[in-house]
């Protein structure tokens, strides 16, 4: 069942509804279960389990993610959200439509249907819970996590308030973007009344990779990003560094993690008109093989302390992958999940792309400490800008019968 | 040497700049050849020939579109341009880099980089030129077409001038969003000086079908779009319906055909919030099959004139299945070639996007024709609105040693 393409179960209503036009009565029933596979069919990402997935997944290729607000006054009406999100979203995961029972010619229908007939495409939908969510309104002050706060000002940001923040964010990554869209459109559609949308972006292509089974990918400078990501097979490093553990003073966190999305814009037409040499002391690697420069291969390791003939550090002092490295931010690693974006052009003329950056981790001040780090002497400040996003909490994995708010409001 | 991977170019400069770092020299010489392939490789559509690629080549899944404005008045810098560009696009659709001699350290790279090592995908790039670069800027205004004016109003239009004219055209389609966004970027940097981007749009999935090889696809509201589209196998209906022929007054268009562009906002909420059976009877087909409320499967040709038990017509007076038809329009046919797009969200929360609409046709009184009946009384107008666009002429193809330019400026 949970193999069946979308297209199988939409193409009913067609062909039942022929008899019924007219007479406004039943086109079709979803014959849609809710079954769970016994083995992950091809494309399908099991939804359910200890962790959520979308995380250490390994990442697809398309994004769309989403921040809403939380507009009802009412703690059931959001938990009843958070119920037929979780449904909907499983649902989709499977390749299904989003469930309503039978389809009526008079009532709207349970899916927009856009992403019938597409394959799911590894679909997976991660929810996370803003700082904001935790004032005085649904309850939840005392479930506030303390790591769960505003980010600091990280100069040289200059965050657009419209693009930052939010109650709650979902971040739906598959390999099909209209499958992507699909989710968010649904999800804000579901949430009518009770949440409404507060920023949107759409990922036009990965630019991590979470898994040693994926080629790095190239950023819109032109250059390998995430070489020295955090790898799903690196089960340690990930349990240290990915997961929030029994540290956390909030107990419904443990086993989950902190998403920090940035909407980085690139200065792109400044960037183009750099040089070879300037570009890759920027970023301290190779444009073209990635390999640090003082190495020959993408995942040679960077050798900090090299220095050339006139006594110069071949790594500058500066460079990107100097000031980001474990190494000289005591150890601190993130797993990055990023995807390259662009809404067009700025008034100006210039394209309006980037990065938006997304990482999880097991506390926020991993995000902070390396960007205060890099913010105050990064080459690549030049041509970049932090122009939005979001701090999020998000919970762990739903076991069966469970949904995203279940360790929240329990 | 036309199926060699983008990233195979590219990789050289690492290994070889290891030796260089400091010295400034050359790190890599491109040895990518310009030699023609004998039989299009895989993912390769030739560039070359009678006819431009990208109009009757079977559409791709994803679109960067651009419109460029001149802001040189130097005739000779935009024929140099387009001769720039020319090459530029022929061995990007290759899955080579842009062409500029060997790489060094102390210039600017010749190709952004950010495809390489990324698949051909299937890119095509295609021109077209707007009426307003038939001023007497460039001598060129005795070689306007008579029928490349701009469009005129087409209630309800509220057309954005942001998003809507140019000079020129690209419209770049591959596979792989990351290969087409990778086009208009570099032909942009490309231009720095004579050209500037006016408005640029990505559209992320494809709607139309234009062979018969292809399945159709669903629009964002759902519904299979383009059921009726014109296909490449219908060569007798291409060539009377899309290119430009004998008729023309301008010797140079022969061969080339009328590009029409317009965005399309759908008011996706309102959507979301009708009945299943207004959607079918708006669009005059069934939500699921795609079949017309008259048939039972999707290419069944619809009944204009059937009516139901109490004699009313089964598919509406203003379903725009009906309205569109060439049965209704004077036989008149469109080659669309549309996308998906999404913008995220406007002030109010609500999703910003739809149908960015691209059709190709013989004489713009085409669209012209069939939009102004449906503006006056498509259901579908309740839904959407049509938000920026233009009007372009698309020249012939260019045979070996041509240019975009060289009927034109002939």
């Amino acid at each position: 069942m949970s193999s069946v393409s979308r297209r199988s179960l939409l193409t009913g209503i067609g062909a039942l509804g022929v008899g019924a036009v007219g007479v406004g009565g039943l086109v079709a029933a979803d014959a849609a279960g809710s079954a769970a596979p016994t083995a992950p069919a091809p494309q399908i990402v099991p939804f359910r389990g200890q962790r959520q997935a979308g995380i250490v997944t390994q990442q697809q290729d398309r994004l769309t993610f989403a921040a809403f607000d939380v507009v009802t006054r009412n703690r059931s009406e959001l938990v009843e959200l958070l119920r037929t999100w979780t449904a909907a979203a499983e649902s989709m995961t499977r390749g299904q439509q989003v469930p309503g029972g039978a389809s009526q010619l008079q009532a709207p229908p349970a899916d927009t249907g856009e992403a019938a007939g597409l394959k799911p495409g590894n679909l997976t939908v991660t929810i996370g819970f803003g700082p904001s969510l935790f004032d005085d309104r649904f309850g939840l002050a005392a479930k506030r996590p303390a790591l769960l706060r505003p980010l600091p000002k990280l100069p040289p940001e200059d965050l657009d308030p419209h693009y930052t923040g939010g109650d709650l964010c979902v971040q739906a990554c598959a390999d099909d973007p209209q499958v992507t869209f699909h989710v968010i459109r649904n999800l804000a559609r579901l949430g009518a009344g009770t949440v409404v949308l507060r920023w949107m972006q759409l990922g036009f292509g990965r630019t991590a990779s979470t898994s040693s089974a994926q080629a790095t990918q190239r950023n819109l400078m032109g250059f390998k990003d995430g070489t020295r990501n955090l790898r799903a097979e690196q089960a340690e490093l990930i349990d240290q560094h990915v997961w929030v553990g029994a540290e956390t003073d909030q107990p419904w966190l443990r086993g989950g993690s902190y998403l920090v999305a940035r909407r980085i814009r690139m200065f792109i037409e400044t960037w183009d008109r750099d040089y070879l040499g300037d570009q890759q002391n920027v970023f301290g690697r190779y444009k073209g093989s990635g390999a640090p420069l003082t190495g020959v291969s993408e995942f040679d390791t960077p050798d900090f302390a090299a220095r050339d003939a006139e006594g110069g550090l071949v790594i500058p002092e500066d460079a990107h992958v100097r000031l980001a490295a474990p190494e000289h931010n005591n150890g601190t690693r993130l797993l990055r999940r990023g995807y390259s974006f662009t809404d067009g052009i700025d008034p100006t003329g210039n394209l309006l792309g980037g990065l938006f950056f997304i990482a999880f981790m097991r506390s926020p001040e991993q995000f902070i400490s390396v960007q205060r780090k890099l913010g105050e002497s990064d080459a690549l400040n030049e041509y970049i800008q932090h122009i939005g996003g979001g701090l999020f909490a998000c919970p762990p994995g739903v076991g069966a019968g469970q949904h995203w708010g279940q360790s929240l409001f329990a």
